[in-house]
């Protein structure tokens, strides 16, 4: 498409280039534009229909929209801002550079702006940060008549009208009517009538992972959202529910590989920035391995006098991090999604006990018949490896299951419990186990 | 609430207690029912209205559907199924023992038994599998009058009807319409003229994994699904999406810590299926360690001479780990993404570099500082250590962004290039520099 397009623009077949552009998705245009030059870019912009500008520039990286927002005419900005909905006009602004966002807000009508300033107060990671404001909502006095009147004089572009929501003379949400319950009723049913007043709904206060959980939980397409006086202010969508869940989603898998989350996606991330968020992490689980250190230290004529036995340090070390951070990482998600509470704990250490004991034995005998027969190692030194690699497993999984239902209890984020430290606590455990059996084996 | 209904249930207020049910959400209904005894859930079941007894039956876990169907009379069972969506019945029957299957299948009509057969045909994970034939379809010949009194007629209970799909006479489909579209047009406005042609669609045959990544590129709530010939013949609705991106997730958090991935909660999973999928890679791993056991040991002269090296071999594994499963997980979440392509392999590399080299810069001072300083350890020794992990850490860093870019070039899920995996590689690696250092540095 891109070649195509670039093709007309160069031959000047500009009504051409206009007529192609109608037909493909808002989406799609704003990824071509992303890759003309500067200058195409402005011009290719220009040519779309107004609706389709505001929704394509809403999908474009923030450095693209700020290289138009310079180039336009303030009446251009103007017809932009009042097409794109309000949710994502405020994502854009708190983005922009202070000298675009005046360009932006001096061609934005008074109504507006308030509106825009009221949005920018929510905390971030609120209901309120992420709802929207484009919704049907109907007064419970009306009659079915009234409130499709209604409905048609609201000139809503995109966001969801399949449910409208109810509220009485002070705003007060009293629950929702389905369109389709509408159009299928008579003109002078009152709307009170078919009203489901029993509805989920969230505040805008509230934190957006906890509204995601009630979309996966009651299966939502939207979702109400009032104020602190119970009045209706907006409502969420399920397709920005997705995008938070992907979020929430990746700042575990970072936290879990010992790293701070970065929002920005990686091709985008400067090194500097990188590096930063991983270096503190890499930085207390190395000090902390100070303590195995010591420990190897403390055992060291155990090694001067059966040199062996260093050579297996590595396998047990990882065998016993690896089963583990297997345990943690089911612990975390049951109780990222809900699965595991933290009353669960004492279910979840036995389970695990028993998870481990079968593990460990299939993994020492495996052990010990490779050791033993393949490598022809003393019995006796074979012997402390396996009987070490046994318990450090079984510690391992108990351990590597507790400890992210003590951080939820102790209100830390479970992710932090994730391999790292984990495999940081089992190597001690693993480490001061093998010795101590060394010595009593082998009678060092 | 639990109490409430025991309580009710005991003094035998029926009518009180079927009340009280009819302001509960089905999703809350479902989770009160599963802490009823046998007798009390197939009591409290039937007090249920009709339409809400199938929505709830839809959200109880299995062993609780199968309770339910034993025990209530076949045209109890027929009234259930003739209530459900044809999908929750699909993902319903394919989990029942057979004589439940029979039970159910007696009590259907012959038009959803053909409809439930030709469901259980789509692939599991295809997009038929996922889909739902509750929507609203117009025809393109029709007008706005003809159209609202079609969806009027159309019984529909829940699945979204803010998107009708237009089709032509072949059943072929077209585009859509808003419902809010058509309620603003006059009345002999022809459907055509509506349609918006240029709508993201699938096919039944497509990856549900696919389909989840067009939801969230498009900001979807819903979309067609045609079969070969482009004929309509569902729709896939957002509540869905989030279901199966949040199974997705837990099957790459599973992969990643080198487990093979099980689709059930964890506490419903048996101890033994657990191990199960759990022992197989940590065998594998376990047998890949041979190999750094096998650089220990040819390099014993090293250890023997200089015994303190051995301290600080975990220390060395560990942050070479750490380091390297940082830039995988990265790396591997950016894949599933879709921030990272294959063909980024390079700037991906170029950038791990880069990281690695501050990252293993500061990490080696801070080492050098402790080991030097604060435990008074020699100077070539302390360098050894040092010099080795500040390449180990960029070793890491290069081989965990590569590598699960190469699982992918290969058709592999990049996920299983995860922490576990890149240890195991690393410490190798980090294994070999350390004692080629020692040997030169300090003249073994």
């Amino acid at each position: 498409m891109i070649k195509k397009i670039n093709q007309m623009i160069s031959q000047g077949q500009m009504i051409q280039l206009s007529e192609y552009l109608q037909n493909i998705n808002p989406v799609d245009i704003s990824k071509l534009l992303m890759e003309l030059s500067s200058k195409d870019l402005i011009l290719t912009f220009r040519l779309l229909p107004k609706d389709k500008a505001a929704e394509a520039f809403s999908y474009l990286d923030k450095e693209y929209q700020m290289k138009i927002i310079e180039k336009i005419t303030d009446s251009e900005v103007e017809e932009i801002i009042e097409q794109l909905f309000l949710d994502d006009t405020v994502d854009f602004i708190e983005e922009l550079p202070s000298n675009v966002v005046k360009k932006v807000l001096r061609n934005t009508s008074q109504e507006k702006r308030n509106l825009i300033n009221q949005f920018l107060k929510y905390e971030q990671y609120s209901a309120g940060s992420i709802m929207t404001i484009e919704f049907v909502e109907l007064k419970e006095n009306m009659n079915v008549k009234d409130a499709i009147a209604s409905i048609r004089h609201t000139k809503l572009d995109k966001e969801i009208i399949e449910t409208c929501f109810v509220i009485d003379k002070n705003r007060k949400l009293k629950g929702s009517i389905s369109l389709q319950d509408l159009i299928v009723s008579s003109d002078d049913t009152s709307i009170s009538k078919l009203t489901d007043t029993n509805i989920v709904f969230t505040t805008t206060t509230e934190d957006q992972e906890k509204v995601a959980t009630l979309f996966k939980e009651y299966d939502l397409i939207c979702m109400a959202v009032v104020d602190k006086e119970d009045r209706l202010v907006g409502i969420i969508t399920a397709d920005d529910i997705i995008d938070i869940i992907e979020k929430e989603n990746t700042e575990d898998f970072q936290k879990m590989a010992a790293m701070k989350p970065s929002e920005e996606p990686y091709l985008k991330t400067p090194v500097l920035e990188l590096a930063k968020h991983r270096v503190i992490w890499l930085l207390v689980l190395m000090i902390s391995a100070t303590i195995t250190g010591s420990i190897i230290k403390k055992f060291d004529e155990v090694i001067q006098s059966v040199v062996i036995l260093a050579a297996f340090i590595p396998m047990l070390m990882d065998t016993g991090g690896n089963s583990g951070s297997q345990s943690a990482t089911l612990v975390i998600r049951g109780l990222a999604l809900g699965d595991i509470q933290i009353k669960d704990y004492l279910k979840v250490m036995w389970k695990e006990f028993r998870v481990g004991l079968v593990v460990a034995f299939v993994l020492a005998v495996v052990n010990f018949l490779r050791i033993y027969f393949l490598e022809s190692t003393d019995i006796m030194v074979t012997l402390t490896i396996c009987i070490s690699l046994f318990f450090t497993v079984i510690i391992a999984k108990v351990t590597g299951s507790i400890l992210p239902i003590i951080a939820k209890k102790l209100k830390f984020d479970p992710a932090i419990m994730a391999s790292p430290l984990i495999t940081t606590i089992v190597d001690t455990f693993a480490l001061i186990i093998y010795f101590s059996l060394a010595r009593v084996f082998l009678g060092i």
